[in-house]
C-alpha cells in the first residue's frame, strides 16, 4: 500500500522521515560548486552570503550557505583524525566562517564523501563519521551534503548502501545539533526506498549540467530505477524525466534532490531555465541556487524570486506534483502535463513543450485533476498564470474561470504553471488521516 | 522442473505452503482501504460486517472482515512494547471489535508493515514481531496483511526480504492460532519465489486504483520480474499483464494476490469491473471487496455475487489460469484468450478485449487447451457462459456443444468466461501424484 | 581472458570441472519426469532400463537410467532424518532398482531439490545433504539431479546459490563414491560462472515442453543471463537461443544442460525432433531421453540412434558449437548457422530454418570456419551430411568437396547437419596447451 | 557531485588511486596472450624483449613484458604453497626471465586469477594472495595481471568482488615492491566505480579479438553496467561502444583497459588498426601490444610507433576522451565524435568512422569543445592531423587555423585525430584545485 492517501489529508500529513524536525519543506539556498568548484575561499562565501542578503532573496527563503568540496586540509589531524579546514583559504576556519553566515541570520552547511576521498580527492568520511559529524556540530554547521566518491564498492544492494548512509545519519543525530542531512549517492540502490527516514533529502540522479535537453553519454542510464553509473553531464529534461516516478517517495522532511540550480549559469535560454526553475519547485526539488549570487541578470534575478513558484516549492502540504502525461509533438521534442496538490484545496499544474517549436495545445481539466477523480474534474476552476504578474505586480495573474479545458500556448522550451481553485468553493470529501 | 504437472492429478495437490491449513482456496472477504482509508473506526467496521451478512455475501464465502491501516495509537505501550489501537476510533479496543465479528460467523483481520513505519505513518512491526503477533493472537486475531512501507532499505535480494517477512511468519505460527498470513511486499524480490512456504498470499505489484487501463508514471516498471520501484495507481490491465508470467507459482495455501478489489468504487465502467473481478478469480486472486458494503449499487452487488465465477476462484484445484496469447486489435488494445483447469475434469477460459471496440473471433479450442495438448482440444466440449443466467436463474447458461472453434463476440473492455466440459464424458489419462 | 584459445589444444583439454572424473562427454541417459511425471514404481524403471538395453541404446551411450521426482515416502525416517523411499511403489527399495540397474550394465539416478520440498512436494535436501549423499551411495547412486524448488529465497546472488549448490557437491564428493553432480537451478545466478567447477552439469532455463517454438508466457525471460523467473514451458528453439552465448562455458566435465529430450513423446513433427536431437548434441547438452523407451516409434527410432550426431555430441574435444549468425528469413523465422570443433582437425556445423517454408542458402565457409580464420575458412573441406546415410548404411554421407560456399536447402523446422574435415589434409598451426 | 572539474584544473590533478605511484599515465608493454596463448617459453619472452628494444618501441614507452597465462608448473609447491614455474618452458625460473629483462632496462609483469584455476586450467589465487604476492615480488615482478577465471561465484555485487580483488591489492602494497597491478574482472559489479583506489587499471569488457565490426554471439551484452556475461569474441567498435559512458571514472593512476592490442595480428586492415590504436590511446587505455614483435610488417609498425597518438595516450593531464556524438550513417555503420583535453590548453579530438564508405562531414567546433562550453568553442583554432607527417616527417601535420567547422573526410572504418590548440592563444578561466 502506497502513501497516495496522505496527500488528500486535510491536515498536515505527520512526518515519517529522519527525527531532526528539519525540511518539512524543501531546502532552499546556495552552494559553491556549480559554479565555482574547488575555487573557494571564505571571502567568496561571506560575500555570497552577504548577497543573498543585500538582493532580498533570504526573505525569499534562500537561507542556506553550503560550502561544497575542497575546503579541506591536505589530511586529517594526525593525532584526533579531527577534520582540518585549508587555512590559506579560511584563516579564521569553517567555524569563523559559520559564525559570519549565523551573524546575517543565515544557516551554513558543509561537504564530504561516504567513501576514502571526496570527488575533488580531499579525505573522506568513511569510516570517520563520528568525529566529523562531532566536528561540524562543534564548527556551528547546520547541513550537510554527503557524497558518494571512492566509496570501496560499499554499494550494489539497498542494505549496503543504507548502512553506509546511515552511520552519518546516526552520528549527526547523535551530536545533538540539528543538522539538515542532504544525501547525494546519485540514486543508487534507491534511496527513495531506502533513505526514506535517514535523510532529509536524496539526489535521484547524476549530476546536473548547465544543458536543456542534450544527450551526455556521461549519463548513460535511461532511468534511475537501477542505474549502475549515474554518472554525470544529465541535462535538464533528462533528470525531470527521471524524477517522474519518484514524486511518490517524497514528503515533508524527505525530499527527492534534481541538483543544485544552473539558472544564471549562461547555458540555457530564459525560456529554458523558467522551465528548469518551476519544475524543480512543482516536484519539491530542494532550490539551491549554483550561480554566482554577487553578479546576476536581470533575467536570473527575475526567475529565481519569483515568489509564486517558489510558494508551490514550499507548499506546507509537500506534496510533488506528478507527470499526468508526456506526449510526443509532430516536430519533435514532447509536451508534458504535470499535476499536484496544494493545501487548502488548491493545485498547481505545469505544460511543458521541450520540442523545437510553439504549441498549442487543450488541456483537459479532467487530466488535470486525474488524482481527485473525474467528478471533481469536471468543475469549474479559476486559474493563475504563476509567470504573468497580476495588476499589483505579483507573480500569478488571474486568467478567469475555466470547466472542461484550458488552451495553453506553450513556446519551445518553456513551462506554463499554473494555479487553479475551485470557482465555487466546493470542497472534496476528504478521507480522515 | 517446475510443479506444472500437479495440476494434471486427480486427487487434489498437497499443499507445500504455510503450513497453518489456512487460504486452501484464495481468500475472501472486505477490506476498509480502498474506500475509506485512514477513516476508520468501530462502527463503520462492525456495520460493515453486518453489511456482509445482511447482503448474502457471507454466504458466498467473503467471510474476512479486515482492518486496514490508522487503527492505532500514536505510539505502542510506552512500558511493554505491546501495539496499542486509538482508542478513540476503537473505544472497545480491536478485541471489543474482532468479538463481534466473530459473534456475526465471520473472521477479522489486522494490518501491519515489516518497517519502523506502517505506510500511513503510524508505528511498524520491523523488530516487533513477536510481541505483534502475540498481541493480535490474544485479540482474537485471523488474519494479517503485512505491508512494506520504511523497510530501512531491508530488500534487494530475496534472502534480505525473505529474513524480514519470515520473522513475522514464525512469530504468527509461534502463537499457536491459526492466522492467515498475507504478505504485501509488492513484488520485490519475487515473493512468489521466497514467499511460497511462509505466507498464504502475497502482493505481486504496486497498489492497484479505480481505473481500467490508464498508464500511470507512478507505476513504472513493465514487468514485475525484478521491479525497483512497484508503486501505485497501477491499472487493471497493467495488474493482470504482470500476473500472466506468476501463475505457475501459486497453489493451495499459497495465492498471487492482484490486490484488492475496486468494483463499486465509481471509477470503471460495468464491463470493466465484470472484467476486473473475472480475471481476479481465474487467476485465483484473493477477492477482498473494497468498496462500501453498506451501500452498494445493483451493478455492484450483480458482480460481487456472481457465484458461477467465485466458484471458478474458489475451486479445489487451487490452479490459476494462464495466458493462452494476447493480440493486438486493429484499432488499438488487446485480445486476450486465458484459460485453466478446474476439478473434475472442468475448464475455465475467459477471452478478454481491452480495446476501444467490440470484437468477434473464432477463438480455437486447441488453444484452450493447449495445456491438455491437442488430442484433448480436438474433442467436442459443452460450454457455459458464465455471465448469462440459465433458465432456473442461475449463472452459467450452457451455449451448446463445440468442436474446433466457439466464435465469442467481447465488446469493448469486457471479458466473456466459459465453463467447459468433455462432451462425451472423455477423460484424460491423468499421471499420479 | 576466456578460455577460448583451449578449444584450438592439439591435447584434449586439462579438465577444470568438478573432480570427480564423470562426464567428460556429457551424459546420455532415460529419465522418468517428461513423460511420466510423478507416476512412477519399480516396474516402469527396470522395465525402461531392459528397454534400453533390448532397443541397443546402452550400446549408443544411454547409459543413465534416472529415477525422477516423486520417489519419496511421505516423509523422512522420523529417527535418523534419513530419507525413505515410497514401500508401495519400490518394494525393493531403490537399492533394488538400483541393483537391478547395474545388473544390466548401467547406471542409475535418483532426484532431489535444494529446497524445502522437492519440486513434486516431496521432502527436500535442504539441511539433510550430508545424510541425503551419504544414503544415495548406500542405495548406489551414481547420478543425482538436484532441483530448486521452494529454496527459501536462496537465491539472488551468485554466492547465495553457490553455497546452497556447493553444499551439496562438497556431500557427494564426501560419500567417496563417483556421483554425477547434475544441478538443475534453471540457469539462477548464472551456474556457467559460479558452477564450473563444482557441478557436471547445469541446467541453463526453465523447464522445456513438447513444443517446437510456441512463446509461452511461463518462460517470460528474453535471454537468461538474469533471469528471475525462468519458469516452464520453454519451447526448443527458445531453450536454443537461450544457449547461444554460453557455449563458452562448458567443456570436459561440466556442461550447459538444455534440460532432457522431449523426442518422441509426440508433440512435434520429425523434422521438429530432428532440430531438437541434433542442436543439443551440436551445444554438447547432457542427451537424456523423456519418452517411453518400451514403446517407440519408427522415426523416434531413428532420430536417437543417429551415432553421427550421438559422436558429435560426445566428441572427446568437448568443445560446443557457436552460432555464427541468425539471419531474419522473408517469411517469418530465421536461418541459423552453428559451427563447432571436433578432434583430430574436424569440424562441424549446422543450418536450421526456424521459418515456415523451405529455403536455400548460399553458406559462406569463411562464416563456418570463423573461429579458425580466414586463411583455414578460404580452403577446400570435404563434408558430410549426417543425416543422410551412405552406401554402407551409415550416417553420414559424403557429399563432396567445397571451397567458398555451400548450398544448403532446409525445409521448414528443419535442421541440417554437416561434418567438415579439411580436404587437402592441410592442419592449422594450434597453440601448444 | 562527479570529478568532471578535475580535467579543467591547471596544475595536475591529484592521484586518488591505487597508493603505488605507477600508472600515472596508461602503462604501455607487450603481452604474450593475444598471439602467442599458451604457447610461451623463455626464448619467445627474452627474444620478444630484446625485439621491443631493437625496433625502438621501448624509446616510445613500450616498458612492460608480460607473460599471460601457462607459465606454471602442474601445481604449486606441496610444501610450502607457493607458486612454481613450469621447469621446461622456464628453466632459469620466472627470476631468470626477469633478470634478463631487466639487464634491457625493461620491466616484467605476470598473470593469475582471483579464482581456484587460471583462464588456462592453472593453479589460480584465490586464497593464495599473500604467497603468491610475495614470491612475485621476490621474483623481481613488477606487474601483476589478475583474471576472474573459476572465481567460485564471488561476484554479482561490488562488495564481493570488491573484497576478492582487494585481497591480492593489499597483498601486492605489503610485499614493499610497486607492482603495477592490472585487474582483469572483465567489469563485472563495476571496477570503474569499486576498483579506483585498489587497482592501476580493470578491464571493461569481455575479451577483445582481432575482428573491426562483426558481432559473436560469445560477447552477448549490449552495455557493460551490468553485465552477467562479460564473454569474449568482442570486437573493437563494440568495445569502444562500452567504454563510451566510462572515461569519467579513470584519470592518473587508475585506468579503463579495453584489453591488449591486436594490432598486426592479420584479422583488420590498416584502417582498421588505426582506428583500433587511435581510439585506444584517446580513452587512455593501457596500450599493451599483442602481436609478434619480432617479426612486424612496416604497416604494424607504423601505426604503434605514431608518437603523436602515443602522446596523447600518455598526456600527463590524464583525461579520457568522451564520445560527444555517434550518428548513424546513410549506408549503414555511424559517424562518431570523440573529444578530450590535454595539458597546457591543448585538446584532441577524433571522428571515426564505421560505416561502409567514406564519408565527409562539417564538424562543428561547437561540439568538439562541448565540455569546454559555447564561447570557447566559437574561437579560432589551429588542427595538426596526428596521421600525417609535417615536413620534418614528425606525426602531426598542420592542417590551418579553423573557426565554426572543419570539413573532415573519414574513409569506411577509418578514425581522423586532431590536435588542437586555441589560435589566438587564449586561455579559459580554469578553476583553481
Amino acid at each position: 500500500m502506497a502513501r497516495s492517501l496522505l496527500a488528500l489529508a486535510s491536515a498536515l500529513p505527520a512526518v515519517m522521515a529522519l527525527n531532526n524536525g528539519l525540511a518539512l519543506t524543501p531546502q532552499m539556498g546556495w552552494n559553491t560548486w556549480n559554479r565555482f568548484g574547488c575555487g573557494i575561499d571564505e571571502d567568496l562565501i561571506v560575500g555570497s552570503a552577504k548577497a543573498l542578503v543585500s538582493n532580498n532573496l533570504t526573505a525569499l527563503g534562500y537561507n542556506y550557505v553550503l560550502i561544497d568540496d575542497c575546503w579541506h586540509a591536505d589530511s586529517r589531524d594526525p593525532d584526533t583524525g579531527a577534520p582540518v579546514e585549508n587555512k590559506d583559504k579560511f584563516p579564521n576556519g569553517i567555524k569563523g566562517v559559520a559564525d559570519q553566515i549565523h551573524d546575517l541570520g543565515l544557516k551554513v552547511g558543509i561537504y564530504s564523501s561516504a567513501g576514502t576521498y571526496t570527488c575533488g580527492g580531499k579525505f573522506g568520511s568513511l569510516g570517520f563519521e563520528e568525529i566529523d559529524a562531532k566536528t561540524y556540530a562543534s564548527w556551528g554547521i547546520d547541513y550537510l551534503k554527503y557524497d558518494n566518491c571512492y566509496n570501496e564498492g560499499r554499494a550494489g544492494t539497498p542494505p549496503i548502501s543504507y548502512e553506509r548512509y546511515n552511520n552519518m545519519s546516526r552520528a549527526l543525530n547523535e551530536t545533538g545539533r540539528p543538522i539538515l542531512y542532504s544525501m547525494c549517492n546519485w540514486g543508487e540502490d534507491g534511496p527513495w526506498n531506502f533513505a526514506v527516514d535517514i535523510a532529509n533529502s536524496w539526489r535521484i540522479s547524476g549530476d546536473i549540467y548547465d544543458n536543456f535537453d542534450r544527450y551526455d553519454v556521461r549519463c548513460p542510464c535511461t532511468d534511475m530505477l537501477d542505474c549502475k553509473l549515474p554518472g554525470f553531464h544529465c541535462a535538464v529534461t533528462r533528470i525531470l524525466d527521471f524524477s517522474a516516478p519518484l514524486g511518490q517517495k517524497a514528503g515533508r522532511g524527505h525530499w527527492n534532490d534534481l541538483d543544485m540550480l544552473e539558472v544564471g549559469n549562461g547555458g540555457m535560454t530564459f525560456d529554458e531555465y523558467v522551465t528548469h526553475f518551476s519544475m524543480w519547485a512543482l516536484v519539491k526539488s530542494p532550490l539551491i541556487l549554483g550561480n554566482d549570487v554577487t553578479d546576476m541578470s536581470d533575467d536570473t534575478k527575475t526567475i529565481i524570486t519569483n515568489d509564486a513558484i517558489i510558494a508551490v516549492n514550499q507548499d506546507p502540504n509537500g506534496s510533488p506534483a506528478t507527470r499526468v502525461w508526456k506526449r510526443s509533438l509532430p516536430n519533435g521534442g514532447d509536451l508534458q502535463l504535470w499535476s499536484g496538490s496544494l493545501v487548502n484545496n488548491q493545485f498547481v499544474f505545469a505544460v511543458l513543450n521541450t520540442g523545437p517549436s510553439n504549441h498549442t495545445e487543450d488541456i483537459s481539466l479532467i487530466d488535470v485533476f486525474t488524482d481527485q477523480g473525474k467528478s471533481f474534474g469536471s468543475g469549474t476552476f479559476t486559474l493563475f498564470d504563476l509567470w504573468q504578474k497580476d495588476d499589483s505586480g505579483k507573480w500569478g495573474k488571474n486568467i478567469g474561470d475555466f470547466q472542461g479545458t484550458v488552451s495553453v500556448t506553450v513556446g519551445s522550451h518553456q513551462t506554463k504553471v499554473y494555479r487553479a481553485t475551485p470557482a465555487s468553493g466546493a470542497k472534496r470529501a476528504l478521507y480522515e488521516l
